[in-house]
């Protein structure tokens, strides 16, 4: 399985290689994370629940949905690499802070419970 | 280095402990994807693309943009997780994609001599 | 009924009497309107499409989507004003492609014969 | 100037016309006006304050924004009169509420001097 650090390093090869380290500021980057993220939310707008889970199943849905996944990882990797963030580090982290949050035994079904509540995380 | 493998079996116990699995259809987890995605675009909303290079160096605002990013992370692979899909995998193959429409010689610093043309990518 | 002028000039007093204008590029601005958008996606992450349907008569979600509604606004409208757009007629003109490009016989209730077809607009 | 009671009944008819009103819970519209915004965000990525300043006078790109701010109104529009929600009104209420939060004289020029802080609003 590939691996966060050869997606990382060849991001940067591809940058480098076409003199684009120039536009990617944070700033920037996270703006085109966030289009992107737009793309795949588009891809699930009109459909059900139900339909969104089984998207994969339709080729050329599933393609296209693949396909945003991985332009959303694309800039979030070379986000987190310009800052100097270990993109994966920073989610185990953050999920040990919701584990303290969110005990197993208090929020077992809870926002079935709750739907209008704030969102539990993750 | 933490893997994403680690990290998406860590998820699947968090939300099998707290049955939070029903919540988790890929329409839902992209909604919340999406809404992590908007609180880190806040954090650079009113920086300059300079004072974003530098972000990391203040431990608040650097803090909350590493806290930011694992949430994006978090959902987002959450949601490859429940549609079977290969997040490094997908980001490598759209990569390819893209080396082949952005070629190196063409492309050298285009965005800085047609700079509002269609964003290049990545 | 206040109209968008009215709530435009309002903005504009609002940022000239804090001297914020010097913030308010359309890149920051464009920024701030995704970040709240972002707020505004989260409210319904957790809810099922009928659950959403019944959001507003929770007085305290159905609170919070109004405000973030008039976040979303506030920031669009401000965008709007700084690139000299009328955002509702830029509306209506989308609108009337959008008639065009959907014939109401060959459209009606399409999107339900073929769900992971391109969405359909508006 | 056309006004938002337009255009929302404007939107109403189109979408009666279509018998699309059973895509249009608040969830599916709430995806569709995010989606829509990842786009407009997108128009602006690469671009420099200073550009992003300067993007309406070039007829392509700034026809491009303006397109893309018609395609997030219309979803906010739509979405407002499922909710039974006023949005100007809504947007109106919230800066009140911003202007008590953000006094002038304590504001003024305020994120230049604390760029790091927590973003003013709006």
């Amino acid at each position: 399985m590939a691996s966060v650090e050869e997606l990382t390093q060849r991001l940067r090869t591809f940058a480098d290689e076409r003199d684009w380290g120039q536009f990617h500021t944070p700033k920037n980057l996270v703006m085109a994370a966030a289009g992107e993220m737009g793309e795949l939310v588009a891809e699930f707008q009109w459909l059900t629940p139900e339909q969104s889970a089984a998207v994969m199943e339709d080729p050329e849905a599933g393609g296209r949905v693949r396909a945003e996944l991985g332009d959303v990882v694309i800039y979030l990797t070379r986000l987190a690499d310009v800052l100097g963030v270990d993109l994966v580090q920073a989610a185990l982290d953050k999920l040990e802070h919701s584990a303290k949050r969110y005990p197993v035994e208090s929020s077992r079904g809870s926002a079935a419970k709750a739907p209008h509540d704030q969102p539990p995380a993750p």
